[in-house]
C-alpha cells in the first residue's frame, strides 16, 4: 500500500489534501462539507486544546457549557451579527420522524412536530451566552466575568476544505464580561497576545499581531484583533481573533450592572476564538513532499523507534536497549513509540514515520548495538547521525528543542521574506501574483478602495499591525494620502 | 442573599433542583429542555472526564470526532436502532435563514435553502461511525478498533430534568469493532468494569453490574450491559451501559473484514456510554439539606481556607500561615482556595462552601493561631477538629482520603439496606410503595409480564445483576417457574 503524495510544485491544493487524508488527520465524511477527525489528528487537537485551556486558565478563566441551539429571534437581536450570520446557519425545524406509511421501513419528518419557533445550529454563541448573563450579572461585584467554552459551531459554507473551512468545526469562545471598556479592550489584547502566544511557541508558526478593517470585522463587533499566519503557497490564513464587542451585545440582550457609583450601566464585552482551522495552518507551514511535519512540542507522538535486525536473538539484544531508552525518554515526559511490528519492513515504516511526521526517529541495528550507537534522523531536515547510545536520551531530548526551534526559524525566515513594500499599484499586482505573501502597502482608508482591490485582486486586508509605524503615503489604488502601510494578502 | 435549600423530606425534587442551581452547577436555558453547564458543575465535568479518558486510553482505546449531523436515511439502515430514536430527532431542514419583507430587522428560514436529505443532530453516533468504518476496514490487521468520543448529543424529551434528563447533553460514546464475537462480548463486559470502578471509587457511588432484559436494551443492541445506582430517594438510576452490538450495524453498513483464512466476515461491534447525567447521580446519592457534597478525589476544589480575624495585622500574620499551608497543599497535588475576601462574613462563607460540597474547610482565626491550631470542618459528616498546625497538610490529605471512603461507606450501607427480597405480589407492592430501592424478585422471563408490572407499579426490571445466583423460584406476578431473581425498582 503505497501512500505517493503530490509534490507542493506540482499541486499545492492536492498536497495538502494527501498529508491530511494519507497523513490520518481527518477523513472525508457522509455530510456534505463535515469531516471526521481521526484520531492521529484528534489526538494533536487534543495537545493543543490541552495546552491552550492551560494558558487560559493561567490567565483566570473558567469554562462552562452552553446550548447547542440558538432560537431564531435570539439572532435577530444583533442586527450586524445577524446580517453576518443567518446565511449560512443551519436551521432545526422539526422535532420527530415518523415512518413513511408509503415505504416500509423508511422515515419522514413528522409535520406535527414543526417548531413554534426555529432553532438554529451555533455558528458561535454570543446571543446564547448574553441571554444568560443577564440572569448572572447584578454589580460590579460579579465583574469581570471571564469564561471559555469549548465547542462545536456550524457555518453552512458553500465551499469546505479538509480544517480550513468545513460546515461543523471544533473551537473555543471566550466571552468576557467587564465593568468598564477600558478593561474589555485590554483582555482582548490579552487574549491576542496568548494566542500569538501558543501559535508561535507551540505550533512553531510565526504571526503578525494586527487589527481588522471595517469591512473585515467580526459580525456585531467593535474591533476585531487577529493574528494573521502565512502559508508556503503564499496565502495568508487567519489564525485567530479577538473581539472587542463594546457594549453592542449587553444592549442587543439588555445586560446591566450596579456600578461602583450605584448607577445602573451596560456591560462591556470580548469575545475569542480558535479553531481546528489551526490544524490546516499547521500542515501548510510545516509540511513538506514527504508528508507532516509535526512540532515537538505538539506532536502526538514525539520519538519512534525501529529495530533493525535479523532473527529472534538480535531482537532480544534490540528489545533490552530499547526498553530502557524508552523508561529514560518517559521519565523526562517525552512521548516514544517501539515499532517493532513484524508486519513491515523498516524502510516501509521510516516512510510512514515521515509521513505522519514524527520528529525524530531513531533506529537500532545489530551491528550499532556492538558499536554502541543508533541513528538518529530528525524529521524537520532529514539529517540522519550516528548517536552514541550512552546519553541519548538526553541528546534526544535537546535535539527536540532545536526542532521546534527550528521549525519556528524556517517559518520565520519565510515570511519574513515574503513581506513586500510596494508603493504603486503595479508594483502590488506584480508582486501579488509572482511572489504572494503580505503586501505593505499604503491604503486611503475606505471600505470602497478595499472591496475595489479585492474585486481585482483577490486580495484583501488581513490587518493593520499593531507596531505599525506611522508614515506619510500615497494609496496605491486611489492615490489618496495614507498615514500608514497596511497588509494586503491572498487569504484562506 | 440567602439560599434557601428545601429539606429532603419536605420536597425531594425540589431539593435536588436547589442543589443543582443554588449550588451553581447548572442553570435553565433559553432553549426548551437545554440547560447550561456553570463553570463550578463543569469543572466537576472536565474531572470526571478527564479521569474516564485517562481509564479509556489506559484500556488502549483512542479518541476521534465524528460529524454532528446524521442523514435521515443513515438512521433508516438499522431497524430497531430507527424505532428507538425516530421519535425523539431534532431535524435540521434549512441551511440559511433571510431577512422578513414583512418585519423590519426579522429572520424568517429561507424556503430556496431546503435541505434534499434532512439532517439528525446525532441522539448517538452507531450510524455515522459504523458508515466510516466501511472504509477503514479491510482486514483483520485493522482490528480491534478502539475509538471514543466526547460529544454533544441531541434527544428530544418530552419531560425533562437537569442533569437527568435534558434534550442536549455531554457524553461519550465509545464505538469498537472486533473479529470475532467473543472479543467484542469482553470488549463490552470490560468497558462495564471500567465505569463500575470510575463511578465506585471516584465518584463513591456503589452499583450493580448486570444485563438488562430485552425491554430495556439499547435499540439496535443484541446485549445491553449496565450499571445501577440507588438514589437517597430510593429510585434507581442508570449510572453507564455497555453493549454487545453484535453484526447489525456492520451487516446494516456492510462492513466486512477478510478474516485469517482469507474469508470475507462482518465485524462486530461494542459500544458504550456515559454522561453528564452522571452529574445528577453524584448530587441525589452524597447531597443533604446544606447543599452539594463532593467526592475529594472529583471535587472542582478539595479544601477551603477562611481567615478570622480583626484588623490587618492578625490578618497578615493569618496570610502567611495560610500561604506556606497551601504551598504544602498543592505539592501534594490538593487542590485549595484562600476565601479571604472582605465582602462576606466568615458564617456567610462556611454556608457557602457547604452548599457547594468544598470536602474540607479550615478556619483559621488570631487566638487558633497562638494555640498552633486551626479549625478542620468535614462536609461529609459536618464535625469540627481543632488541629494542631504542625503537620496540618498531612492531616489533610488523610482525611481527604477518610472522606471519600466514607461517602461510599455510607452509600453502599443505605444501598445494600435497600434491597429487598420479596417472594409475593403483596411484599412486592408494599416495599416499592413504602421503602423504595431494588426489589429483589423471581420473574417469569416475559416481556408481557414486565410491561404488566411496569403499568401497575412504574417498576422496571433494572437489571439481571452479573452475579446473580441459579435459584428456582415462581414469578411474583405470573407464578410461572423462574430460575433466578432480578432486580426490580422505579428508576430515574
Amino acid at each position: 500500500m503505497s501512500k505517493e503524495i503530490t509534490p507542493r510544485t506540482t499541486d499545492y491544493s492536492q498536497w495538502y489534501n494527501d498529508l491530511v487524508l494519507k497523513g490520518g488527520l481527518a477523513d472525508y465524511s457522509a455530510v456534505r462539507g463535515c469531516m471526521v477527525i481521526k484520531p492521529y489528528g484528534f489526538a494533536l487537537w487534543e495537545n493543543m486544546r490541552d495546552r491552550m485551556d492551560r494558558m487560559f486558565k493561567d490567565t483566570g478563566h473558567v469554562n462552562a457549557y452552553f446550548p447547542l441551539f440558538v432560537p431564531r429571534t435570539f439572532l435577530e437581536k444583533e442586527e450586524g451579527h445577524a446580517e453576518g450570520f443567518a446565511k449560512e446557519c443551519a436551521v432545526v425545524t422539526h422535532y420527530r420522524l415518523k415512518a413513511d406509511p408509503g415505504r416500509k421501513g423508511a422515515l419522514i419528518v413528522d409535520p406535527e412536530s414543526k417548531l413554534e419557533e426555529e432553532l438554529i445550529i451555533r455558528p458561535t454563541s454570543e446571543t446564547v451566552i448574553w441571554n444568560a448573563y443577564r440572569d448572572w450579572i447584578r454589580s460590579y461585584r460579579d465583574l469581570p466575568l471571564l469564561i471559555n467554552q469549548w465547542a462545536n459551531v456550524v457555518r453552512w459554507e458553500m465551499r469546505t476544505r479538509l480544517f480550513l473551512r468545513t460546515t461543523e468545526f471544533l473551537w473555543q469562545e471566550g466571552h468576557t464580561a467587564h465593568a468598564t471598556a477600558e478593561e474589555a479592550v485590554e483582555e482582548t489584547r490579552r487574549m491576542l497576545d496568548v494566542y500569538a502566544d501558543f501559535v508561535e511557541n507551540e505550533m512553531a508558526l510565526p504571526v503578525i499581531k494586527g487589527v481588522k478593517t471595517a469591512n473585515e470585522r467580526f459580525a456585531g463587533a467593535v474591533d476585531t484583533y487577529c493574528i494573521e499566519a502565512l502559508m508556503q503557497d503564499g496565502k495568508a490564513l487567519q489564525a485567530g481573533t479577538s473581539h472587542f464587542l463594546g457594549q453592542n451585545f449587553s444592549k442587543a440582550f439588555d445586560v446591566k450592572f450596579l456600578n461602583r457609583e450605584n448607577r445602573l450601566e451596560h456591560v462591556w464585552a470580548t469575545s475569542w476564538g480558535t479553531s481546528t482551522r489551526l490544524i490546516g495552518a499547521l500542515v501548510m507551514a510545516h509540511g513538506d513532499d514527504n508528508g507532516l511535519v509535526m512540532p515537538p512540542r505538539i506532536a502526538p507522538l514525539q520519538v519512534v523507534i525501529v529495530p533493525i535486525h535479523k532473527g529472534d536473538e538480535q531482537k532480544a539484544l534490540i528489545d533490552a536497549k530499547v526498553h530502557a531508552l524508552m523508561s529514560e525518554l518517559r521519565a523526562m515526559g517525552i512521548s516514544v513509540k517501539y515499532d517493532d511490528s513484524d508486519n513491515a519492513r523498516p524502510g516501509w515504516k521510516f516512510a510512514e514515520h515521515e509521513l505522519k511526521g514524527v520528529p525524530v526517529r531513531i533506529a537500532l541495528g545489530a551491528r550499532d548495538l556492538q558499536n554502541s550507537v543508533a541513528e538518529v534522523a530528525r524529521r524537520d531536515t532529514g539529517e540522519k547521525a550516528s548517536v552514541s547510545l550512552d546519553g541519548l536520551a538526553s541528546h534526544v531530548r535537546n535535539l527536540l528543542d532545536e526542532i521546534q526551534a527550528n521549525l519556528l526559524h524556517r517559518a520565520r525566515a519565510y515570511r519574513d521574506a515574503h513581506i513586500t513594500r510596494v508603493d504603486t499599484w503595479d508594483e502590488f499586482k506584480k508582486v501579488l501574483e509572482e511572489k504572494g505573501g503580505f503586501v505593505s502597502a499604503h491604503w486611503d482608508g475606505t471600505g470602497e478602495t478595499e472591496e475595489r482591490i479585492k474585486e481585482e485582486t483577490k486580495a484583501t486586508i488581513r490587518c493593520i499591525p499593531l507596531d505599525n509605524p506611522a508614515e506619510d503615503g500615497a494609496c496605491i489604488f486611489s492615490g489618496k494620502p495614507s498615514r500608514e502601510r497596511v497588509l494586503f494578502a491572498i487569504a484562506y
